[in-house]
């Protein structure tokens, strides 16, 4: 049986939406191979009673392991530190080695950046964040809040809390030193591996898997399977210990027999699945954008090692740099307008002819909210992909907001790109 | 006194990190400014005893009002509909007229995509998607799957259930007839506005806030202030009932006594400031980027109107791109490499005349996590913002994935075209 966790995300601006949370996924992710499984993630304000209130829960589901990421700041709204040691029964108190070694990293912060900063006020917040529960241990700074493995006091039971700071960089940096830590490792010691594959199928309905997955149920125990519709990609997740492996290798024959046509993947994402047809085949690729503004550039960057095959790309928002970076034709921004299936094709291979790509990708739309007519709406796209040997477009009518048309016109494209360059599933 | 309320994500694609929430920061911005504060927000998986463990939790905090997402498709994992019900005292039964009208939506997006179904199939997980727990109020579907309003059944206390659907799209679409609905309405009768307001620090450490807000702790009273570092930014935000409006008056007025000269906004955010003053002063803008590929031209590109100011950009992975498209000299790449300052203004000012643009941004660096040098390691990157009187230069060496070195870095250069532009505290 594998050991279940538990997360708490603290902070108000996680809360409130103005930062998206990073750390709650991270953790799970990093947990599952390790062969702990997470039940629940609670994102609380920073407010002393919701915190108190989410490790009370936590602690009530049973898990042995609490993290929580967040709120170790020098400022009076980060509590997380005071209130973890208050809930394991471990008051807090300064430690002077920590507050020096703290005080030292922010010397350094501020000198790094040319800052000033009032002396006294500086210490104050040093000193706050070198408060550490008696009896914790401490994980040293990655910026300049000390992690915490608090376990519950001598005579007390529940769950060792794990205190992570909030900015992931920081996070992550300490995590090797967190599931070191002798309370943390003992933990783990032992929990089985947690298998996770993924098929990935486009052109299947939800209705369809169900009733597939339906037919197949008897021989699929042990697994936790999940679907999930993401920009009309069907993605199937399943987790599993290991002794589970025959009824996954069911589950796929199953899938592969019912929907074989539609799988695009037995593993990779879709943007993985284009970068490795693209690196096998030994081809480059440009873009040319309107209305996704550098975005399918961007994504086609992210990977490590995308200058093996990404040339460049243009964004081209205005008409003028369209004619003079893409060579479009002004007779053809003219006469079928910027947001037309032939200016999708100029882009594509203006695209492909001025970054001297193997592949070139053509994107114009209206993404909206202004800017639609009764002709082309808000949300008409239009693609093309332009290869060596072949030339695929799509048209699109998309829903949604600015920001969710963009994406799926990306997400669209890179899909066309991938029937060019492997087929399988129309896009 | 605002009314608080509880949300529960559901979906094992969450909880893993596969897919980002959208929903539940989006909800609780919704929900403040009908006077409601979101107190936690939970993510479970798709597993009946970990949604029901989270709807008990929320209910025990005493909300009135808990809402959920997701889980409503076809699928055998979806069991949010069945969950709530059972929770509530309200067990589900077919809805015969619900299940036609979700067949028709079925069968008008299949025949829009051209994808092909089993009709017995796509029938079963319809009526799986048309069982309402009885008393239960049911929300039009946006998509295929309908929301439902879900008091406790008579006898009973505890919260108002409101179950909307996971795609963003769709939950928002929903949202105006949910909040709508008679039990929700009842419950937003009454409530208070809460405001929010929002200043932003550029050279402010978060220890000397945390000093000038002691300082001023008396006056305070009445204000929920939460700060948070962001990317080198400090943001304070600021929520209240409209009777603390003077102590909200009376923190702006300390923050710029003590801060004023590394206030860069009080009020919107980095994006929207640079679109402000571009907007104001009617200039345009473009860019040239190497290491970042394209996303500050997709940020640039984000906000609706955006084409008032921004002409495009070039993304240029490849030396020969920088050459071709920005007329970057081949020896400036040679004698000082692509990531250097000379090759950083070469980008700017490439951007600003093959776009004929007022403002050119160049970006070049080592994104990681290969490329590095002894010299050059990863996370150095040289940022140019090129005027029409102006030029600002600035060289940055930044920790932290290939993600937070590229983002960090669109980040920076949006600071120095702020600078350029506002002047203010320094990139």
């Amino acid at each position: 049986m594998s050991i279940r966790a538990g997360i708490v995300v603290t902070g108000t601006e996680v809360l409130t939406g103005r930062i998206a949370d990073a750390n709650g996924p991270w953790l799970a992710e990093q947990l599952r191979t390790l062969g702990v499984d997470v039940g629940h993630v609670v994102v609380v304000g920073d407010r002393p009673d919701d915190l108190l209130a989410a490790l009370r829960f936590l602690t009530g589901t049973g898990v042995p392991l609490v993290i929580t990421t967040g709120g170790l700041g020098p400022t009076a709204d980060d509590l997380t530190a005071e209130i973890v040691g208050l809930f394991q029964g471990r008051p807090a108190s300064l430690d002077p080695d920590l507050e020096q070694r703290i005080g030292a990293v922010v010397e350094r912060l501020m000198a790094l950046r040319g800052w000033r900063a009032d002396a006294e006020s500086t210490a104050a917040g040093v000193r706050k964040q070198a408060q550490v529960p008696v009896g914790a241990t401490v994980l040293e700074p990655v910026g300049t809040a000390p992690g915490l493995v608090v376990p519950p006091a001598a005579g007390r039971s529940g769950p060792v809390v794990l205190v992570l700071p909030g900015p992931p960089g920081e996070l992550r940096g300490m995590w090797p030193a967190a599931v070191a830590a002798a309370p943390v490792a003992d933990l783990l010691t032992g929990a089985p591996e947690l298998r996770q594959e993924t098929v990935r199928l486009w052109g299947t309905l939800e209705a369809q898997l169900a009733a597939t997955l339906r037919d197949h149920d008897a021989e699929l125990a042990g697994l936790e399977i999940t679907t999930c519709l993401r920009e009309g990609e069907l993605e199937i997740v399943t987790r599993f210990e290991p002794d589970a492996q025959p009824a996954y290798d069911r589950l796929l024959a199953a899938l592969t027999e019912a929907h074989g046509d539609t799988v695009f993947s037995t593993g990779p994402d879709l943007d993985a699945v284009v970068a490795g047809a693209l690196v096998e085949r030994g081809l480059t690729i440009a873009t040319a954008e309107s209305c996704t503004g550098g975005l399918l550039a961007g994504r086609l960057s992210a990977r490590p090692g995308s200058s093996d095959y990404l040339l460049g790309g243009v964004t081209a928002y205005a008409n003028s740099a369209k004619e003079a970076l893409l060579g479009v034709p002004a007779d053809l921004l003219a006469s079928h307008g910027a947001v037309s299936a032939e200016v999708a094709r100029a882009l594509a291979e203006g695209a492909r002819a001025r970054f001297g790509a193997d592949v070139g990708v053509g994107i114009t739309g209206v993404a909206g909210p202004g800017g639609g007519t009764e002709e082309k709406p808000v949300g008409t796209v239009h693609l093309c992909v332009v290869g060596p040997e072949e030339r695929l477009e799509r048209a699109l009518r998309l829903r949604g907001s600015r920001s969710m048309v963009r994406d799926r016109s990306v997400t669209m494209a890179l899909h066309l790109v991938r029937q060019l360059l492997l087929g399988g599933p129309p896009a």
